[in-house]
């Protein structure tokens, strides 16, 4: 029996402690202190440990996946920066702490989520240089790349920007959602599987793992965006109602809601039955994220 | 004896047409066309020509070369958008048009530089997945992350940022150029060079090459944003003087500056004589990009 809790503890340090190195830039101070601020702003890691947890899963020892995992937070990290400029968001509070432009202004914000961005492809370009590694290098390069474009995140962020104070299908707020923040979860998945030289048939089933937990935890956020205190979540609660987003407690209600999280965390958990190996790390994994308080 | 305009208009033509492939992109229509808008608003291409120029004296006749190339210009562009943010330099006015936020809103420009950073990447890798190529593409990625970071391009833009107002010597106007344009200069040199299979000394030489050029080209850029008409530059000038910003003629006097333009010139041109190939070609370029009217 896993413990879930203490795993996550444990890749958190983990991943705390290899965003050290690379936060240990040279560069002009006002930006580097900014991207350090975001870094260390205390977020839960879940990309990363996504990864990491694919890795293990399958089996790898490779230390240097650790690298790949780290990729994925600091596209993580730069997409919340620029997500709560004034001109998009408009966010004060992240993580329980003042914003990036906040703190640093918003000309150091904007330019700290582009090198924030731009280090996650040159830890990922080292991460490829290593003997034998340039052909998983650039297929999780294209993965995360894609995922995080305009056919991804970047393309949700838009379509949710669009949206405010729209009335969406369900569709419409299904197709947000798995570009928002689907699409990144699932490249923390695929890339984890790729650096551990998962077979084309391992990347489906985690793929599938991936699509249904990503939607069951857009669908958790809303919920605790709707129920939550700001005390608890870190950051204000009820910005979705107040920008008038739609979301899925908005469209299908809050009890449908809960049972649909639940209904695609069970599918997601299915699909990992089609793994050879054993996979209650990835089990215990989605229930944590799914139902999550916070 | 080559035709240098000739020859730069033959590769704009076709870095406009690669560049055309890469613009079909679907996602959401909004930040496709802010994108689209800013990579059609007539740039000289001089980056992706810098590629090819290597690539072409080099003897290389990799068609694929024109995706690298690409990718350099994907960045600059993003970086030209972002730079003239609001709360950057506010710029209303670029290659002769409207600015990308003053079209399309802050937000939406804010995306469209993070969708083509984005997409640079994904266009190198899938250069990177044709057979045997992953090797040289993960360089290339390492190449241009460096560049466009905080040791490069994003460090020389915070130190811009700061310098305004204040008196600079003359090394530190050095470094701020060496960062803000030079690097990704080198970075379009340096990755035409790996493309074309250069050897570690054809890599030194063309980045010495590069480096100088790269001095030039800035200083002809501070004395054309001095001396030029609004008009003739397709963007407002004194801008620098405006915002007090320090510049090669403001640290060493017009005639100062035009002279050390023409002495780098001379030592990016005398680089070129170790290398094994005629290089008329990159001594023309280097003409053309120093003595430039706009």
């Amino acid at each position: 029996m896993i413990d879930i809790d203490q795993y996550l503890d444990e890749k958190r340090k983990k991943v705390n402690r290899a965003l050290k190195k690379f936060r240990a830039q040279s560069g002009p101070a006002a930006v580097i202190d900014a991207m350090n601020y975001s870094l260390e702003a205390g977020g839960k890691r879940l990309r990363p440990i996504l990864t990491l947890a694919v890795a293990d899963t399958l089996g790898s020892e490779d230390d240097s996946i650790i690298d790949v995992a780290c990729a994925l937070e600091l596209v993580h990290t730069y997409s919340l920066i620029h997500d709560d400029l004034p001109a998009m968001d408009d966010s004060d509070l992240r993580r329980g702490k003042p914003t990036c432009h906040k703190v640093y202004g918003e000309a150091i914000a904007v330019l700290a989520g582009d090198a924030l961005l731009t280090l996650a492809f040159e830890v990922l370009g080292s991460y490829g240089r290593q003997e034998g590694y340039a052909g998983k290098a650039i297929k999780i390069i294209a993965e995360l790349s894609g995922a995080s474009g305009v056919r991804g995140m970047i393309g949700g962020q838009v379509l949710d920007l669009e949206a405010e104070g729209k009335e969406l299908t369900r569709a419409e707020v299904e197709d947000i959602s798995a570009k928002k923040t689907g699409a990144l979860l699932r490249a923390a998945v695929i890339c984890g599987a790729i650096a551990a030289d998962a077979s084309l048939e391992e990347q489906k089933i985690l793929s599938a793992y991936a699509s249904n937990i990503g939607t069951a935890f857009q669908i958790t956020d809303d919920l605790l965006d709707l129920e939550s205190s700001a005390e608890e979540l870190g950051k204000p609660v009820g910005a979705d109602r107040e920008r008038f987003k739609p979301t899925y407690p908005a469209v299908i209600g809050p009890e449908e809601a809960r049972r649909e999280a639940e209904i695609f965390y069970q599918q997601s958990v299915a699909s990992l039955r089609n793994l050879n190996q054993p996979a209650e790390l990835l089990q215990e994994l989605a229930r944590k994220l799914v139902f999550r308080k916070k």
